[in-house]
């Protein structure tokens, strides 16, 4: 058994989904290793992992959707330092979560048909996200 | 160290919570593993996994109901290809999460006295999902 | 590679966000482990873990209220048998996981500037909660 760890670190624009499934598998080769879990961890409160459709590009529009309806904008927050969008984002953090968890099998992240890995941005004002991929196998 | 790896298939006729917890306890006592860390990963996105009171089963009534109230079926998703339960079972798996973790000690999951794994199903039509379940320890 | 695991136990009073991130960071130093990942897992179905902002105070009472909101406690749920604040807590429980994962490098858990870990505590009555912390590394 070993381990390897790597950053990523991805640009975000505005309030969407940014998929990072390839580069995470370019990575997990890079490694040899063939069987074994990988997670990935969101160094953010603000931005999200989340693993989801990856075909039909409508239905990350319809999750944003959701979040923008079920954690609305405004100034009805306590927290509100950084403008209307400032707690909403911690919110949807805490809803979608800061890691994720893939078994490795062939060498390869073991991913269903349609999953894709997602970093869910929730701020509307560009950021640089790091996200730590770390694995555990032979 | 060392590590194992199984699929399970669980049949599905309807959006329920399914248990497997046994399924998951029998399967690791085969590995002959007794100290580690269990994950479990659902290849989906339109079912996830959650760990819940398995005692009342009024308990799985009430946490269907409220996703059902929450993230409610209907014609005004954008992505609608699969009829009206399609995206909302993507946006409940958004909410309750792909994988699982589950430390294990003396050849046992160290699960608290009222948790159960469960398979959230959240289309309507019958479906066969597959689990993932992987165990790294000694 | 090498694993170690220890028992926290937090005692609450109350609904509220207990942060444990310092418990962790001193019990992670006694292992020795550099590199690794750790996992948290909470033993019951009426409280959660989850990692969000640990600067303002605000922040925590935010996510609390929204909960509040989103899972309001009262008696038209069919699983009541504790009391009104019965039920949320499971479907909060549900919304915000049992279980994160943080990567290990230099000996600390690699979190980001803000992040926090805590135990959210749904139930209004006092209690002793068991955290399980298990790492692999070496």
């Amino acid at each position: 058994m070993r381990q390897d760890q790597h950053r990523f670190t991805i640009h975000t624009h505005g309030k969407a989904l940014y998929e990072f499934t390839d580069e995470v598998a370019d990575w997990l080769e890079r490694t040899g290793i063939e069987s074994g879990m990988l997670t990935l961890f969101c160094r953010h409160t603000s931005a999200s992992l989340l693993i989801n459709e990856n075909a039909a590009s409508a239905v990350q529009r319809d999750l944003l959707r959701w979040l923008d309806k079920a954690v609305p904008e405004g100034n009805h927050y306590e927290h509100d330092s950084e403008g209307p969008d400032d707690m909403p984002a911690h919110i949807r953090t805490m809803l979608t979560g800061a890691s994720l968890n893939v078994p490795v099998g062939g060498g390869r992240m073991l991913l269903g048909t349609w999953q894709g890995l997602y970093l869910a941005e929730h701020r509307s004002a560009s950021h640089s996200r790091e996200i730590i991929a770390h694995i555990i196998g032979e």
